[in-house]
């Protein structure tokens, strides 16, 4: 996995031409109308503690002469491209090291998160150009496979590096701020299962599996029959192998196929960390699907990331991590279930989960970033520490959120009481 | 308050000339096309344990001979009535007397209530026509104060009949559905007083108070602040003179204004059983009616009736007992939130909870049944009969929501870690 290839560069797809740490040499010094350009950004920012360094080494601060973060703009270019899309020009910039920052980059995304939201940060001219760059890629199944690909293929090595053991890729249930990792990981599956009630011997189809490891926890500890679907075949041949090697392969089938291809009916329906992919156009499909696989008694859970407002991704999360992705608002959730006469009967944001979990893997990420180096290049690490780190930010901010659905067919009076069965007794979970 | 008064019939908008008992005698027997639309009714409701008796005394029924449930049709009106406009007329139609049934009002509508969710029960003509007779009435500040005098102001001494000693007239909480009525109220205001978390010495704006029972709650065991508004002035005037007879004056004002006019900044934000009468187009303004009196680390919760799909209320409650009234989807609720940078952290769907507590109010309203009649009159205890048992009806059947919605500023990270302390010490209440 360590030789470098273009196509390593071309996962991040900004381009053969890109490289680390040569800006282009800027011939002039910065003119008063730039100074002036950068001293309106920093306003934008609307904190005195973020300076800036410009190409030309003329610093720029509104508050303190040492400020605690330090934005390098280190060409002209910059300036303007800031200027025109914020959104994707700081992530490429930031990629190639155009820009630099000393200080603590989750917390200059933080501020510049809090700014976004309060409406600040852009004109109606930058509003638009942000919504086109952002538009969704489409999801017909040939353009979710090459998206899902795009993100999910490039390595079950490079998650390895910074995931917790079991290879989990969404937000875990942290039952205290202390918690570890694996544990919270392990603490969301048990969250998940007991909100869905599971009993032994009911049979559960997973949309989107990713590695494979709730479907697991669910075989190994609930005593449920799972199949669970994903298109990605690294994450699919890993889950395969890791079953067989637990001797757990006639409780859980993993299925390499698209969530519109479910066949069959269970008990329940769940999908942890797949509605981000799906598209709010979508929507009511995914619920004629669940409606078609559900059993009348059935219930289910989806687990997405979400937005209060309906607002795409960051335009550079879009184009170079995650194409395809949206996080929906609750409204646009309804979608889901409303023409199927499904009833939402639990909702949980566990904003500060993500933003915890997103913390543990940017500080795992941090301490293997030589072999990430190793295995990609410069540009793809700076790449996805800004990834993670914007996406901490935006957790910590408020800019994204993480919901969890719980729900039942609408006439299903077969539902839980009260959500005390989630709480009550810590360890007496499960069959275990 | 026993004396009869056209003024009581006139409460339910039926009209003077409407009388009980004395359905206009039906000179020719069913024909052959009428009794062809009577089976078409039974069919429609699809379930063999409901015959008719038509006003010919003819019988007919889908299945057995003696039917769980016999619904009299006592006029041949009734049946064009109920083929043209079933929502509207079966309410106005058994008000009066020229529908009768036998067997389980309660069981009747449930059938009732799975049909038209299926919604095989309705043409496209029937729709619109349903949609006009149901359309919401006007909620301005004057057209609210006109639809919740129509509703709350017919007389305390009524109310006390039926409801809980604390006269809490919305969905409560059982703990266990064997918890009795008076303790699941209780349980409601601890369990809404856990989930925003009250701390003693901290202030709450109630937003509509009913007769002033949680926010006396709030006071006693919670020790905060708690400024009530509510329009109904028969409300108020209860509450006021039972937080004077406990000494709590100081902590508790009543306010008879609407929630528009809410003054001041507050820790929390809560309404009970008020969103029902907002009116959805309302709902941005209390967006920002809560994002100008909450403080920066403030919550919230709104507690309401609501639908898994955006339907009106069944047209008879809206025009005969609840004016301008209309339970919104998930989505609707979230244009409170979007614009105002609201953030949901928790919804909970306690349908069946309201269901049990119509059962409860049901039962203690038959027991006071003559009571009642004597108050008003017998249209009046008919309406309101069939009002609690439809109302049972549509949460047994999954046509009606209950959804407690709890809320904080986007920004706030000072929220619930989990909702762990909602549920850990069943005694261990507040400050008692």
């Amino acid at each position: 996995m360590s030789q470098k290839s273009p196509r390593n560069t071309g996962v991040l797809g900004i381009g053969e031409s890109a490289q680390i740490g040569e800006p282009r040499p800027s011939t002039l010094a910065a003119g008063k109308i730039e100074l002036g350009l950068a001293r309106k950004l920093l306003e934008q920012l609307g904190c005195d503690d973020v300076g800036l360094v410009l190409w030309d080494d003329q610093r720029i601060s509104l508050g303190t002469k040492n400020p605690a973060i330090t934005v390098h703009l280190r060409e002209r270019g910059c300036l303007y491209r800031l200027l025109a899309n914020p959104d994707l020009h700081f992530g490429d910039d930031y990629t190639v090291g155009r820009i630099a920052v000393e200080g603590s980059l989750v917390d200059l995304l933080v501020r510049v998160g809090r700014i976004k939201r309060n409406g600040t940060g852009s004109g109606p001219l930058q509003t638009v150009y942000a919504r086109w760059m952002n538009r969704p890629r489409p999801n017909s199944l040939k353009g979710s496979q090459e998206n899902i690909h795009h993100h999910y293929d490039i390595g079950n090595a490079f998650y390895r590096l910074w995931l917790d053991e079991r290879m989990v890729y969404t937000c875990a249930y942290f039952p205290t701020p202390e918690t570890g990792l694996e544990a919270a990981q392990v603490a969301k599956f048990d969250h998940v299962c007991r909100k869905l009630r599971l009993r032994p011997g009911e049979t559960v189809v997973e949309a989107g599996c990713g590695w494979g490891a709730l479907a697991f926890h669910m075989a190994e500890h609930y005593g449920v029959k799972v199949r669970a679907y994903n298109i990605s075949r690294e994450q699919i041949a890993y889950a395969r192998e890791r079953i067989r090697a637990a001797g757990l392969e006639d409780r859980v089938e993993y299925v390499q196929d698209d969530y519109r291809n479910i066949e069959g009916t269970y008990d329940v329906f769940v999908s942890v960390g797949m509605l981000e992919h799906v598209g709010t156009k979508q929507y009511p499909e995914l619920g004629s699907i669940i409606d078609r696989v559900l059993k009348p008694q059935g219930r289910g859970l989806i687990h997405s990331i979400g937005r209060n407002r309906a607002i795409p991704f960051n335009a550079w999360t879009e184009r170079r991590i995650f194409p395809g992705a949206y996080p929906p608002t609750l409204a646009e959730c309804n979608r889901i279930f409303e023409d199927s006469d499904l009833s939402v009967l639990d909702v949980e944001n566990l904003r500060l989960h993500y933003a915890k979990t997103l913390e543990h893997w940017l500080e795992r990420y941090e301490a293997n970033v030589d072999t990430v180096r190793e295995m990609f290049d410069e540009l793809f690490v700076r790449a996805w520490r800004l990834y993670l780190s914007g996406s901490v930010a935006a957790f910590l901010a408020g800019n994204l959120q993480l919901f969890q659905i719980a729900f039942a067919r609408g006439d299903n009076n077969d539902i839980p009481w009260t959500r005390e069965h989630i709480y009550l007794s810590e360890q007496g979970i499960g069959d275990r």
